[in-house]
């Protein structure tokens, strides 16, 4: 079915613009295991034109095309099949543009978040979305999948990043759309169709990304509360300070297990309800460490904290942003793990939780959860075991964590996305009407469903 | 050809609901002037169930509807004629929610802007978009041409701040897309359609606003520069202070007009290259008060400031507000007067600006022309005259004024959106394939085109 299609792609981008057999295989569309992915072949193309090209033909041969980023995302977004092509985007890896003035970067899609936050910084210039997968994920992917992370509170998620976007329709058509205007109001804001999409309806090829000074002041605390209400007078507090940067709040038993001799060492006492991260950044550093400090006391007197560290250095900043980012760690000491990604409102997070814990215990002896997450953004992580990971213990956690979401309103996929994986779930959030409109702009820009056909829908 | 829909209407919405003959007429399209406006009903339904129901009788009459909020708009988005039905939301004002904890507003599209502010107010909230009509303007209206204002650069644009929203579609479909959560990313981000979109593809009818705490500290100081360099040094200084919340440019022209004696106290004398108001607003007073007079005496010291003032009182600081706001007085000075709104590099402002002033010259000797904007954001409104108000006059100055944007890629409606006025220029800013896309996203929600039947397109 694609045989005369590649044909025409080794004529366009070359042999090496052109994976087949083994190396497709050899790459891994799950970033925690290795999941070969299977596809015809994985095109590399090196410009838009080249894009463009891809996709006209595509449509001539009625071959389906899924796209690849750094292959970092959980819910199966870069799924593709046999009879299927890829479309990896690693060799448009170019840094357009830094403009100084106007605090944009231009960035091709290839760009992981690694290399676009070392190009702001060689500018003095500060690209505050930031995640994990950072040195894997890219400009493309993150666009795709609006990923979200550590300092969305401030600076707001990818969305809120992208002044304008380059993006090919899955007919081949360019619509350039690279705007570097805080205020545009020309018009639908097309650059929000792509945005969080997650492939659906085009391939990403550039972006105009807003980038703000790089701060000077960077201020790291670890604060133990002794119940949720404590934990929420903290947030409306930190929530008064300008500089904040982070609010993340890792809940006792992943805290106990990330912080065990032989891993890190444990900033504060076990005991507490729950331990919050914070975190702000500024450009005065004596007044921006004078307010961070004066907050901080305040609510160690009040007692809505009931202990507090704040690191001093450098290596503790590090050391405490380690103890929240030690997801790989906290993962080890539960296997097989379902990881979910859910948001709420903050006042209704802890009486989720305890919902879905109680909900799991009856079901399943043997479950056990982590919890964290990035609260001041609704977003809380969990990470559930219930013993043998079998397609129904999964589909009974899944029930568990989603269906308890409905009174509350909540979202089945904070950042994450839908993917191919939580497809079945969308209902859980998101009305029949508007699962109509998704499907109208769908059937508008991609009537033949061939662009990533399975994923959300 | 509208009888038989009105009196359906009339069933539906009781006597109140439908106006007609002088009681549409008394009724102005324009803020500026009485331009009666013209359509053969004014509908005024009182809940989104009554939006819906009028729709899809509209649908099943093939009656166009023009959508009214506080007609504040200058672009003419309100245009409608005879044998056209306005709907007008204007029953549809109350808040419906506001949550203290999540930081979350929800109010029906009839709400002012003033009334939305009062609510955030009384719970100690802040709703930070704000713009000279406020008294007028609506959620409704705000939202479908994003309207941006003072404070963009701190906390964005009306788009910005929508968190979700109700809308119903051409054909009487309700979509309720009322998210609260900053992270959300369970498929299309549908509020996105809406907002901007100039009522072009529904009809919204609440929205969630996300507001942030009410700033307890606001400082405002006038600062006069020497040159553009200058300006663009204070401005990139400015933006190294976290709290900053405006950077209003005012060109020479402009201040002089309205600081004359009859008018109002001129705060700092004149023969400056230009006067920036600059505010910041924060929540610990001593604090942000320090780091605001550092920033500016440093500014003093290094001769990017020639002279500066920092008000020392509320009546002080509305004094400084009120010199940037009174436009209306700088119109008086130069009727009759073609307002214009567009958004370019802050670097390429200065030149832009020059340009635009030789070519007015040039081609007419009575030009003059007044300038101030919003630069932090890119977006500055020119005020021209050059003589009397003709149709081969205002076509010529448009066309100097757009024209001269395309070398700096700049947008010719930064904040004021496309309306019926202006979309012969909307090629200035968006090319071909861009507005193809723009009308295929039309096409899929409102086939008929009746719904703002001339907006935009």
């Amino acid at each position: 079915m694609t045989a005369g299609f590649l044909e025409d792609m080794t004529a366009l981008l070359g042999s090496g613009g052109v994976l087949t057999g083994g190396d497709v295989a050899m790459r891994s569309a799950d970033p925690f295991r290795v999941v070969p992915v299977v596809a015809d072949a994985i095109l590399r193309p090196r410009d838009t034109g080249e894009v463009s090209a891809i996709l006209a033909a595509a449509a001539r041969h009625g071959v389906v095309i899924v796209t690849h980023g750094g292959r970092t995302g959980v819910s199966g977004g870069v799924d593709s099949r046999a009879g299927e092509v890829v479309v990896s985007l690693e060799r448009m890896n170019r840094i357009v543009e830094v403009d100084l003035v106007g605090r944009t970067i231009i960035a091709e899609a290839g760009v992981t978040i690694e290399a676009l936050h070392a190009a702001a910084e060689a500018s003095g210039l500060y690209y505050p979305v930031d995640l994990g997968a950072r040195g894997s994920a890219t400009v493309g992917g993150t666009i795709a999948t609006n990923a979200g992370g550590n300092r969305t509170l401030r600076w707001g998620m990818t969305r809120d990043r992208v002044l304008g976007l380059e993006a090919v329709l899955p007919d081949g058509t360019v619509v350039s759309s690279l705007n570097r205007l805080v205020k545009n109001n020309t018009g639908y804001d097309l650059k929000q169709l792509f945005i969080g999409a997650e492939g659906t309806l085009g391939i990403v090829t550039q972006a105009v990304f807003r980038v703000v000074p790089k701060p000077i002041s960077h201020e790291v605390a670890m604060v133990a509360v002794p119940d949720n209400a404590a934990m929420l007078r903290l947030l409306d507090a930190m929530q008064h300070l300008v500089s904040l940067s982070a609010f993340e709040l890792i809940y006792p038993e992943f805290y106990e297990s990330v912080t065990q001799p032989e891993v890190q060492p444990r900033p504060l006492p076990l005991g507490a309800h729950g331990y919050v991260l914070v975190e702000a950044m500024g450009y005065d550093a004596a007044s921006d460490r004078a307010q961070f400090e004066a907050i901080l006391e305040r609510m160690l007197e009040e007692g809505v904290a009931s202990d507090a560290v704040i690191a001093q250095s450098e290596a503790q900043r590090a050391a405490l942003w380690k103890v929240r980012e030690s997801v790989d760690v906290a993962v080890k000491a539960i296997f097989p793990l379902a990881m979910f990604d859910v948001s709420l409102g903050v006042a209704d997070i802890d009486l989720y939780v305890r919902t879905v814990r109680e909900r799991l215990e009856a079901a399943f002896p043997a479950a056990k959860m982590i919890v964290q997450g990035h609260v001041g953004d609704n977003n809380i992580h969990l990470g559930i075991t219930v013993g043998p990971d079998t397609p129904a213990h999964e589909h009974a956690v899944d029930a568990i964590v989603y269906e308890a979401l409905v009174p509350f309103g909540g979202s089945m996929s904070a950042e994450h996305g839908i993917g191919t994986l939580k497809n079945e779930w969308l209902r859980v959030s998101r009305n029949p009407a508007e699962i109509a409109l998704m499907r109208a702009i769908k059937q508008t820009l991609d009537p033949a469903n061939r662009l990533n056909p399975r994923v959300l829908f």
